[in-house]
């Protein structure tokens, strides 16, 4: 029998690009929302000895967490020979340490959280900051994908005289290898983060600048407001106006609208998370994470 | 060292009542909202050896579970006696069977999952229809409260020639007691539901009406057709205007403003849910049945 895989709604579009690259089947799952607060997730029944492959992207992954232990347990009771998650986007990882004391360390509980749920997880570039890789973090099988090819073969097609810029000293992993892969310029800003939403960023001296189409890039984008102060930073160096990637389009409140209002020539996005500007598929990439780490057969 | 009771913030009031019954001390519990749909829980982080005991009710739950878990695992980790969960409504209770093939099982796999991260749980008149007791739902000491005692007095003195009136045969159970310990009359009308929202009351024939003003009696308000039907039926038959009492201020949407708009004389709840319409204490039964069931000493 074929593996199943089974999409949170949102994520139905990604769940048809990945079904034939897994060699399996889609089915529906049903997440039904009720006005008190509860929901009721629905499976197909026929799970027997199958296979079994959630993909959910953890972008509000409190409203998500209970709905995806429900149907990790429902499965199970249905008789599935495995029960693995594809999380494109895996939430959490940014509060990876007790920045005040009493703080909950929701890195690793949210990771064991999942852990309990899933037999294996894989996702696409997790933003791992203080964990150096993700089996710190889990006790099962979990990989990820890397953007970087897919990120760097869009570069290479579309700004083919694009000069990579990171917005802080945390982007530097993404935006070294997509650079080295596009085989194009590029420099780290530097970040000093004061509050929420309140960040400064200094731009060192450069002459890269005037070297072709600024690109920014970022692994989330979530309050937009490290964008938006780059874009600003850019500008007022006179550069031209500068192309925003992000792999994952978290993009909070007004943040997609305030990055654009701030100047960005064009902002793009993977579809780890599901958005209008989504322009680069990591269906690829993610299927092949995840057939060897579920052991997909 | 005295028991810790760190409420959940729309909680705070009802633990500043039992903090005293309980012999507690209450804290600040602070749970932070971002954008992105994570959250951030913080404790006072000095809970070393102690009882802790957390206050949260259970509307919401999809947006709750995570945090609570959190919480939970956070007290644990910074060195509590024992974790115990206060949760004067405990959601989830309704979905107690496959209502259709595939449907996640809702009722035991939220009691599961509870179980894992608290060491006993303490609560009010659940919606136990198919499963007799808690015991049949929790592996980990679980016990209720029941409202009747509250009720009947707070209706003995209010409205002393009540007629109480159940909307259906599920809430015989509540209506049977409180009339009892009123000494009041008592009718259970007969449900008929279809679908969601849609919900036919049949009204047996019946000679109480007269008897004095009319209380309708129920566990939870949820979308409120239940009681807008009633209130409807009632009024058909010439009856005064109802008074309408739920244990749980569930009130989903416009439920409330429904209620009123229906005619009724005046909406009456406990303090289970925080609501405007609480004016009804469980504060003294909670916290007898919390010192028992989480052996407070």
């Amino acid at each position: 029998m074929k593996p199943v895989i089974l999409a949170f709604p949102d994520m139905r579009p990604l769940a048809a690009d990945l079904a034939p690259l897994l060699g399996a089947e889609q089915l529906d799952l049903a997440w039904r929302h009720f006005p008190d607060g509860e929901s009721l997730v629905t499976l197909p029944p026929d799970l027997a000895g199958r296979e079994v492959i959630f993909l959910a992207t953890l972008r509000d992954p409190d409203r998500l967490a209970l709905p995806l232990r429900f149907a990790a347990e429902t499965a199970r009771a249905f008789g599935a020979q495995s029960v693995g998650l594809i999380a494109p986007y895996l939430g959490y990882m940014r509060q990876d340490k007790r920045f005040h004391p009493g703080e909950a360390l929701s890195a690793p509980l949210f990771s064991a959280f999942l852990g309990e749920s899933f037999d294996w997880l894989a996702t696409v570039d997790p933003h791992l900051h203080r964990n150096p890789d993700l089996s710190r973090l889990f006790a099962i099988p979990a990989a990820h994908a890397a953007a970087a090819p897919v990120i760097a073969d869009w570069i290479g097609k579309n700004i083919p005289d694009a000069v990579l810029f990171g917005p802080d000293s945390e982007s530097q992993q993404w935006v070294a290898e997509v650079a080295r892969l596009a085989q194009r310029p590029y420099e780290v800003l530097q970040k000093i983060r004061r509050g929420d939403r309140a960040v400064e960023v200094s731009l060192p001296d450069s002459d890269t600048l005037r070297g072709g189409t600024p690109v920014i890039l970022d692994d989330i984008a979530s309050s937009g407001q490290t964008m938006v102060r780059t874009l600003q930073h850019l500008d007022a160096l006179g550069a031209n106006a500068a192309v925003c990637v992000v792999i994952h389009a978290v993009f909070a409140g007004s943040a997609y609208e305030d990055i654009l209002a701030a100047g960005a020539a064009r902002i793009v996005s993977t579809n780890t998370i599901t958005h209008d500007s989504n322009e680069i598929s990591v269906a690829p990439l993610l299927a092949d994470v995840a057939r060897k780490t579920g052991r997909i057969t």
